[in-house]
């Protein structure tokens, strides 16, 4: 019995895997093995249950995972394999939603949570790699619309400060729930485009990262929760001519996108469809379902001269994973449905992943090099 | 009797004092009056106690503070006046440290931690104004004697992109426990900046903000915890040459600083003085306090010859806040010794700040001007 105690004392002291890459610094835990399984460990003492629930369960295989508790009041729990990529998690300390001292936060539910970086095997291009990185720009600007200071980011692609050249822009927005820092902290769209922009697969471009929310000044009470969202005319009548005079920007709509993930691409629907006389490029990564889809009256009826559309829009590009099931297969016939009538556009699909940022990562990845051609 | 319930029902209702500005986009908790008390709201239906933690307590009026439970189990305190400026602080629930999620989250403890900014009335240098901005870029860059990709935030200042100037550099390290972010996201070191240089009280410059830690990969095990600081090493053979490479800068000691707080600003008098032929400007903001201070032989003797060092060195400052007793009382009486010894230096008081980010937002405020002229 002895022996058996020795040897439980040695397992438990081995760890497997690997520190995750979104712990923070010096954090032993998470750590996450080859086929994906990730190892939770926090200590709460005074705690009768501790879990680990995930924000997208099909990307972590489920839960929320109990978690198992030792005599030191350290509790741990391997969650079965993860898909590979970003996943936001938190603790629910006796029900309590509490973030995992272990990791890094990211912007998502409207409040910093925690993150897992899964990494997929083989698989580098949102990685920094030993290639020239452009620069991302806190740009602080101050919205009349929404009487406030707001901070986009803004990516410079490499070879910007030394160059005199003016570049194509692309407006990628983040989700419901998330901020401007999505795109770049979760997202990783810098090293995405750094490396695509190496590889020559991509048109240097300059991409713009603004927050969604924008509350109206002149309607809003103390919470803005009541206020329409004025994203439109931020972006359009603040956002854009401020980019374009602080930046080498080819100021014009051959020269400009807007894309979007999930309420963002919804944005990108709604605000660029009604604005190609600004946008040339509209890309839509895991659009919420349509409740109903006409291809000749939807969105003020753009798509019903598909020739016309055809000339116009230089970019149409829409994108879901094939495990964020209603996403995906709505927006996959809808996209059928404008092919079917005539519409020049692409469908992306990313295999295996949900409504999680791997599918947005792959979405850009994608997106990026058909774009200012 | 029912008039009393109704009176009361009508008092709960109301909010007093104003969201501060550190929360989540549209929380209306933790709330700010305007003497500094602040009122905490959190729902935790199971849990059996609820503090606030103050990372700083001398800083928030002391605590833990207990919160009191209502029926929806929502818990709410208000606390005794803050000091102004920012305070970390944490949710102790059942004794189990979680962040509040109505607060951002700021780097500061070796985790992302809640923060609260707390307006110092009449005060707005650090706050964002209708003048110039500088913007703030990620600088991503990979550290040959750490294996690992780091990242500093440089500041740029208003002008840089349209202009040819080249720039003096002040390089500025954060405290223990917190990282690069910390000078801007905590410190608002940018906005200090700007608002200086639109008041042509500073001299326009670049501030680069890197991460005080690095582990040498040649030493370092899986947690790095046991592997020497080569902080040294990389700031003065890798960062400082990337910085001058990438950016405009004036890339000699006359037109170099080197700042920190608290362990940075150890770090700024360890690496600072001995390389003098690298920095010509050296700031410790609430140096951790020292146990023995001889003026002719600390720091290798580089005090001995004072004229030699006023020679040398364009500025030397130090300061700290009367509120955070043993950093200043150390700190002031041995800067008295070396300025008896003939030393020239400046020892600038933040009043009634602790070892808090106001005393460093000030002590920047005070620095700034003196820097590079």
């Amino acid at each position: 019995m002895l022996g058996l105690v020795a040897l439980l004392s040695v397992t438990q002291a081995v760890d497997v895997g690997t520190p995750a890459s979104s712990n923070v610094r010096g954090a032993r835990y998470p750590r996450v093995q080859a086929d994906g399984r990730v190892t939770f460990r926090v200590t709460a003492k005074n705690a009768q249950k501790v879990q680990i629930q995930a924000g997208t369960p099909e990307g972590m295989g489920g839960g929320p995972f109990d978690m198992t508790r030792d005599a030191d009041g350290v509790w741990t729990v391997t969650t079965p394999p993860a898909a590979p990529g970003f996943h936001y998690y938190w603790l629910l300390v006796d029900g309590f939603n509490a973030n995992d001292p272990s990791s890094e936060t990211y912007f998502g539910y409207g409040r910093p949570t925690s993150g897992i970086e899964v990494p997929e095997a083989g698989v580098d291009f949102y990685l920094p790699k030993n290639v020239p990185h452009g620069g991302v720009r806190q740009h602080t600007y101050y919205s009349k619309i929404t009487a406030s200071w707001r901070r986009a980011f803004v990516y410079l692609p490499p070879g910007y400060d030394a160059g005199r050249t003016r570049y194509p822009v692309l407006y990628l927005q983040h989700g419901a729930g998330e901020n401007e820092e999505g795109w770049t902290k979760q997202g990783r769209a810098n090293f995405i485009l750094d490396n695509l922009i190496a590889d020559k697969r991509a048109t240097p471009m300059i991409i713009v990262m603004d927050c969604g929310y924008a509350t109206r000044a002149t309607t809003t009470g103390t919470t803005g929760t009541a206020a329409p969202n004025a994203f439109e005319d931020v972006l359009l009548t603040e956002i854009i001519p401020a980019i374009d005079a602080a930046y080498r920007t080819m100021p014009d709509r051959d020269h400009r996108g807007l894309a979007g993930l999930s309420m963002g691409a919804g944005q990108a629907l709604t605000i660029g469809l009604a604005h190609l006389e600004t946008f040339s490029a509209i890309a839509a990564m895991s659009r919420p379902a349509a409740r109903s889809f006409d291809a000749k009256t939807i969105y003020n009826g753009v798509f019903g001269d598909a020739a016309a559309f055809n000339k116009k829009v230089r970019t149409f590009f829409w994108s879901a994973g094939t495990a964020e099931t209603a996403f995906h297969d709505s927006a996959k016939a809808n996209m059928q449905t404008l092919v079917d009538s005539g519409v020049k556009g692409v469908f992306f699909e990313s295999a295996g992943t949900a409504h999680e940022w791997q599918t947005w990562r792959r979405s850009l990845n994608d997106l990026a090099p058909r774009l200012f051609k």
